[in-house]
């Protein structure tokens, strides 16, 4: 069997979005699954000197035109959230405390909170990421309780961290056998490397 | 008559060479010309807290990477120079002085001296840009009298500081019709976006 794919991606990530919307199927196309892994990309930042697109002067208008004009090509719907950048720490603890229970469902989960979040909604606090995760059937007073146990937040740490040590700065960040894909411009690469095995 | 296509770059940008080297095609199957407006992204840079990319933590070893998988994919020939990333005051001097002459051989010299750079080569002194313009048959002493004149001094900061004006903070920078495309990895939507008028 082939690894799996591994799809980093922060949830505040517009192009992560984006790239989430299209990387399972890809896989999918060349009998591979994907593993998703959200980051942080805040503490990336603190070591790259890197901020968000939309705080960096000329950058934003581009990058807010980019993103829509990028998601229309795609044929995936998009709207900012009224709170971007939002924190994402809740939802990436949700994230890491459903993967200790069910890694399927943490993978529908990462779905559904990026696409609430990237059709407009607010998912930072504790309590929106645990009613979105109410609409698909998680048990949402578990979650609140459970994204505040030391070993969730312990979890989040040692996979941020654990991620940051291979060198992901960036979001979204695609590994394929070893080899990286940073940006969801590098979708049709990703899909070519896995169509040829790599050039 | 189509206005022509623009492409800003700078000359110590992999990704600029290596749009550099498809845009004109993308553009005449369309039945577009291209103007080449060399910019001095130092200056753009203290406005947005960039840096280049080779001197980001974490960042560096992926675009060094990434510049020679894409260049393998574009089967463009591709050398990093050793002296990188390296000053592109001269060239850009040598570019506007020749532009006031003969626009279409400014072009010339530009694809030249970028050829020179990314497969290995010094393009940093004036006097290494003069030996490169004396390889396409322009005047080396002419060249280095020119890119001193205050008129060309003036051009190239007036150039630079219309193109700050106007947004561009990176480089490939494309603009068709209005429509702003940043990256190498725009190329395939230059072309889409050429070819159905939009999206």
């Amino acid at each position: 069997m082939p690894q799996p794919i591994e799809f980093f991606f922060d949830f505040s990530s517009p192009y992560g979005y984006l790239a989430s919307r299209r990387i399972d199927e890809i896989a999918a196309r060349h009998g591979r699954e994907v593993v998703w892994k959200p980051i942080l990309l805040g503490a990336v930042f603190k070591l790259t000197g890197g901020q968000p697109l939309v705080q960096i002067p000329m950058k934003s208008d581009y990058v807010q035109r980019d993103f829509a004009r990028f998601a229309r090509l795609l044929g995936v719907d998009f709207k900012m959230p009224d709170n971007f950048p939002f924190s994402s720490i809740h939802a990436v603890r949700s994230f890491w405390w459903m993967e200790g229970r069910d890694p399927k469902g943490a993978h529908a989960l990462a779905q559904h909170l990026y696409n609430k979040a990237f059709s407009g909604n607010d998912i930072a606090s504790a309590q929106a990421v645990a009613s979105a995760a109410a609409e698909i059937g998680i048990d949402s007073a578990a979650l609140l309780a459970g994204i505040e146990s030391p070993e969730v937040k312990d979890r989040t740490r040692t996979e941020s961290d654990a991620a940051i040590a291979r060198g992901i700065f960036g979001s979204p960040y695609i590994i394929i056998d070893g080899e990286p894909f940073w940006g969801a411009d590098r979708l049709d690469q990703v899909e070519k490397w896995l169509a040829t095995g790599g050039w």
